[in-house]
């Protein structure tokens, strides 16, 4: 799938906020809603419901045309046949990931200049850049200020996705920013209706 | 290394028992004494820092000739060029574990009888039977007898090296039974001087 990524609207699961019963509810609504890749991200289970997860949420991404990343598990991504891995600044580093999984397409987080350079001498296919606002899904994440963002753009040329607190309120401060798309957690998963909330999300990143 | 592998004394790592400083340490000390293999096992760090060590550890134990298995991370072990890796039930099944690291050697834990035949026929290169006896390392593990143990050996032709419990005191009870290893966390890396603790190990296990 490399190079025809649509990041637009990136969405990463979380099944403490979900609304809906299960992960593979969430993803498929938010998909139906238009959501156009799905990051995989499970830190509080075992490595065999992990992977077991993955694999039904690969049959639902596979269904929608959707590219899955799965977060830090490079060996669960290649296990359920993922697009891809993404990688934090705490997980196996970009190189580590190329080595060991030469087709899969990395993204790997970044919340300064130095990172998103480094990241993208590294090899990396996109960045994650943030946390742009404060977010309660990760509270200990530092805040990229729009300058910053800004000076990142102008240094790599990777797609960039923002993360942390996008929501319908803050989509608008990206317009006009050449940002490849918004990764949103909260504001699809943590809906009475993710899918209508996909959909809106979608329609005002490609506004 | 595959087919040549002496499991007599498998070292499991644990830096909240051990008594030396660094992993690094307890490591060199335990296959200095005569530990024949070990396995990295790290549920309380970041991937990277489970790399990091990964790649450390790995140089000790290419060094000393001994073969490294790490411990549920595939991922983790293919980045280091470990030679193994050993899950658990509730780890990456032993199949997937072989399609996305075929050089690798895959040991898998099993507590029963159905456990252990279930590996073999997914192709486990060795297992890992226990709890033989009731230990501070895991308190939830299961206790597998004697004569599950006897009948576990009957059944599969691979190797078995028992863990759980197993120190000085308790070797003695696996004589004659066509055990390959004993498997230890404590009776090394827990001791004031790990080095000396397994080549007692090693020796009572070979006398």
């Amino acid at each position: 799938m490399k190079g025809e990524i649509d990041y637009s609207l990136y969405l990463c699961t979380d099944r403490g906020l979900m609304t809906s019963a299960t992960i593979e509810e969430s993803v498929e609504a938010a998909v139906r809603g238009g959501a156009t890749v799905v990051q995989l991200r499970e830190k509080d289970c075992s490595s065999r419901e992990f992977y077991e997860l993955g694999l039904r949420v690969r049959e639902i991404t596979a269904r929608y045309g959707v590219p899955l990343f799965v977060n830090d598990r490079a060996d669960i991504a290649l296990a359920v046949g993922a697009d891809g891995v993404h990688v934090g600044q705490s997980d196996l580093p970009c190189r580590a990931v190329r080595a060991i999984a030469p087709g899969m397409l990395v993204g790997v987080s970044a919340s300064s200049l130095a990172e998103a350079v480094q990241a993208e001498r590294d090899g990396a296919d996109y960045l994650g850049v943030g946390a742009m606002f404060a977010t309660g899904t990760k509270t200990d994440a530092a805040i990229v200020s729009m300058e910053e963002l800004e000076a990142i753009r102008r240094a790599v040329s990777i797609p960039i996705v923002v993360i942390g607190g996008i929501n319908k309120q803050t989509i608008p401060a990206f317009r006009g920013k050449g940002i490849d798309g918004a990764a949103v957690v909260s504001a699809i998963v943590a809906q009475p209706d993710p899918e209508a909330a996909a959909r809106e999300l979608l329609q005002l990143w490609k506004s």
